[in-house]
């Protein structure tokens, strides 16, 4: 069934673009948006590009100034780097302790020729949540021709997504956090909105992203989505009793909680002691128990959080950051383990 | 073992990153190049963009000329476009009858300013084989600094690929043409050569395609690879003699190969009588046997092939070619199945 190139007109390729089909009416049907208003790609970084470059590319008219913040992924911040060696503006709204953007500041900067505005809903390294109705409101009382993107990789499968309330024109989705293979990722398109292609080629997916679709890929997506959603409001309140006891472990050990108490529960970005972040990350490591420091994508590079310090947190702090992340599938026993590990370790590293 | 993130520190990162490094070293050992000349890529469309779109973008010094012929896959033609509309002259180097690309007026073409050349190896609608040893002469003594990207993504697993006899500088592949899963390709850039990446961001792969690498499909990738080298041999005279088998079937039913002789034995591009393509299509489709008209990435658009007119078969001829495609898994037995059907279907039309 999966076998067949869903481009063949023989029934064997309208097997395989059934099963395309079907797996994206569920995608569609789970995210209540058109089957219509969705692109599938290899991943977040290829959504983002594409939403970012596709966007500007398509909409020549509407100028050439984005708005974004310090505190995205890199596969935000390189895109836009590449568009102001093109020769856009870009202007990166600053963040308050909270991860917030600044809401006067953002009313400000919107330009009659702002093309789009490009923010995280969950950030990847603090879970803080972007108030994006907010974003929206002062969008449409100051230039509602500017197109809202939203990074909702870290959102996809956690919480609901409320595509109408928070002004979204595109978004960008990856299937690894929602536990689906690595290698899947989708770009939301809302109907009316123009993009470009950034892979063109056969003109499969209406044209805007090309190459043979790939029917296993986006079922297994389809499954792992909604299995995530079937499980979303049971796993909710119970990630966030798991939160509040490891952040209470974490204080009570003299450390720092740097994600914000708004923040997604999923992600808990804390600083414990005088632990440096690669120490902690070890010493975790020794009982099993995989942290990380920066985004993984960019961890083996830089020692310091782009994200934290644009969110004004001291060096000294930052340095020592570590990022816990929880799935659904994380237990109360985990937890009780992680808060075993924290105080064996804090215990004898103050033995020494 | 595949769950981690490659770029992550910890020991789960890190045994998704050696079975990433692993699964590249067994692709880059059979195909004999080095681990770092191949980038994993979401498929054969994205391989092509980025190395068309990537080597021009890196290399602006060397000209805004590029040659390519009208034989090429929808994934070269439409990026070729989007050049043209940058400023870029695209050179389409005339093909024969055979489907070769006329090497005379390929060296007339050759300029000061000529950047890339790009083209197919084995045809995918024909089975025509470049002649890539003389592309690779005549750029040799005209301009050593134009840069060869050859689509190689009918070659693969089928015959040898000769990297330095053919001049590679890139090359482009897809994963599913070996029986892997869709959704995965590599694009090979020879050591030496600079691009620039279609999508940016974590910096994954040497900055050349940032996202999170899958382990898990470029280990599928890789088995699918020593499988399809191991049996290659074996392969490519059985499948020869499948492909003079139903040829000669053709033949004595009134029909015309439009494949040159000298093609892959992989693919048979035929003209029945006076079926056209979609009947005879759907008519082996009732025997379970399921055939091509064009390239099944643009066969619901079009009725004519452009590679076949590109080769100056006339208009009735290619309305009614169709495409019959092998594998190593194919069977005499399905040939003889495949013949027989012919036969009944020519039988019970001409009763009509």
């Amino acid at each position: 069934m999966l076998f067949g190139n869903p481009g063949s007109l023989h029934r064997l390729g309208q097997c395989a673009e059934l099963s395309f089909t079907e797996a994206m009416n569920e995608v569609s049907g789970i995210l209540r948006v058109l089957p219509d208003e969705l692109i599938v790609t290899s991943g977040g970084t290829e959504s983002i590009n594409t939403a970012i470059l596709g966007y500007t590319a398509a909409n020549p008219r509407n100028g050439k100034h984005i708005i974004s913040t310090k505190t995205e992924h890199m596969a935000t911040l390189a895109t836009l780097e590449r568009l102001e060696k093109l020769g856009f503006e870009i202007t990166y709204i600053p963040v308050n302790r909270l991860g917030e953007p600044d809401i006067e500041v953002l009313e400000k900067s919107i330009r009659e020729d702002t093309t789009l505005i490009t923010m995280t809903h969950t950030n990847n390294e603090t879970g803080a949540i972007l108030l994006a109705d907010r974003i929206s409101g002062v969008r449409k009382h100051t230039n509602p021709q500017t197109a809202i993107h939203l990074d909702l990789v870290q959102t996809l499968g956690k919480a609901p997504i409320d595509f109408r309330g928070w002004g979204i024109d595109l978004a960008s989705f990856s299937g690894h956090k929602i536990h689906c293979v690595k290698g899947i990722g989708l770009l939301y398109v809302r109907k009316g909105i123009r993009i470009l292609p950034l892979i063109s080629g056969g003109g499969q997916q209406r044209g805007l992203r090309s190459g043979t679709e790939s029917p296993w890929l986006l079922r297994a997506f389809s499954l792992s989505l909604r299995k995530a959603y079937e499980e979303m409001n049971e796993a909710m309140p119970r990630i966030a009793a798991y939160k509040r006891l490891l952040c209470d472990k974490i204080t009570s050990l003299g450390g720092v909680i740097l994600s914000p108490d708004s923040a997604s529960p999923y992600i808990v970005n804390a600083a414990l002691g005088s632990f440096e972040s690669e120490t902690l990350l070890h010493a975790l490591e020794a009982h099993e128990i995989y942290i990380s420091t920066v985004s993984a994508c960019t961890s083996k590079k830089k020692k310091r959080s782009h994200v934290l310090s644009a969110m004004g947190i001291e060096d000294k702090k930052s340095g020592n950051a570590v990022r816990f992340s929880f799935s659904r599938f994380t237990t109360f026993g985990e937890i009780e383990q992680l808060c075993a590990a924290l105080d064996r370790i804090t215990d004898q590293y103050a033995l020494k």
